[in-house]
């Protein structure tokens, strides 16, 4: 899988992209992120990437020319699945896209910046518009970076065992269970005796039950169309809701 | 404002937060920003910070000791006001909460990484859990990004006025109005005349116009209430909803 992601603040990604899982995914070779500093298709000597808005008020906007310009470059190499833009009036970001998204082979995601990009861009070349929350950030880089991150930790191989994706929150329509390591007596603070005590059935079904308690007491709209009796099953069903 | 993050990768965050309006906040002096690395309070030799899951399974999980020992060093200099984990099953982030937040004096962030934390550590030294949104990263480092930029971008003279934080979306409870920049024709791509016109009250009124509609269209949530008259109206109690 491939993403080229088009920012005015490359800097600001490159932190993100040389550690951890995504440094990993591309050293493994399953995942190819690509950061292209939109600047260098600026207009001008000053390689100007943004305007004023049309009818006045605060906040520069992003010019459509410079964005035409680096996505033409981008898709005569290869053909791209989608072409995102990160906005906070997008669609919900959650698990489930994130799964769907994880089967593409080429994106594009554009970072928005300043007050945002010119409407024309919108209209013309974005497919896919997402926002991972209902909040305003200082750009697109840090919602395109928690995207990728979400998607790429998904692709087969990345994750080794150790962090497998298959019990997290959200893949079962649950929350995850609490999770206790050493020493089981912290100056009193104690871990519940059934994970001690070594009966694997009965671990299992305390950490169903609590799985339940945490989703009902913190999140009863995962599973308001009511829990299912075995753990995995309506994954699809529930995680769109 | 100051906010010390605890992570197990303080690598990742070195770019988001040496560019931007982080970066410009610090050399403001209006925000200090300052990551900690969480192996310098790991035990042993190999500075190890996490262990195996008691009652088995995949992922590892954050020990307590490291964490309540770098909390311990941060409380002895500063009081903190809150004492924050990044987990999925946390409380919404939204803008409402930003706002808050961007009030308060110290805050600590913990980044979970791995399986997560020692449910010890929550139930014992956390004071509020947040969640960026219904989705599984490989760690709380970018979650941790995406709160401190939402807050350190709206206190006060962070932004100059071409990034003011007043017309963003969801401070009113509508998602913002398109907009636009030259050229005004691209290619037959044209943008609307009434924002070509100079007449401000007109432009003033189509952008409510505009927001009102995107804002039904997208997200018909925000305004089950009704929408009031006046822009601006009832802005704590929509967010809030």
């Amino acid at each position: 899988m491939r993403i080229d992601i088009i920012t005015v603040l490359p800097g600001l990604l490159e932190g993100p992209f040389s550690h951890s899982i995504l440094k990993r995914a591309e050293d493994k070779g399953l995942a190819e992120v690509r950061l292209h500093d939109l600047r260098k298709y600026g207009i001008g000597k000053q390689r100007n990437v943004d305007d004023y808005a049309f009818g006045g008020g605060a906040g520069m906007v992003m010019m459509i020319e410079p964005i035409i310009n680096c996505m033409t470059d981008l898709k005569s190499q290869r053909q791209y699945d989608e072409v995102i833009y990160m906005t906070p009036d997008g669609d919900s970001f959650n698990q489930s896209m994130a799964n769907k998204l994880s089967l593409k082979k080429n994106l594009i995601i554009l970072c928005g910046h300043y007050k945002g990009v010119d409407e024309r861009v919108r209209e013309h070349l974005i497919t896919r518009e997402i926002s991972i929350g209902d909040f305003v950030l200082s750009g697109g880089e840090l919602a395109a970076a928690v995207v990728t991150d979400a998607i790429i930790r998904l692709l087969p191989g990345v994750l080794n065992d150790e962090t497998s994706a298959l019990t997290d929150s959200f893949q079962d329509g649950l929350l995850a269970p609490p999770v206790y390591t050493r020493p089981a007596d912290f100056d009193g603070w104690k871990v519940p005796e059934v994970l001690l005590s070594g009966h694997a059935a009965n671990i299992e079904s305390w950490r169903f039950e609590q799985s339940v308690r945490r989703t009902r007491e913190r999140r009863p709209d995962l599973i308001a169309g009511g829990i299912s009796a075995e753990k995995g099953d309506n994954i699809e069903e529930r995680n769109d809701n």
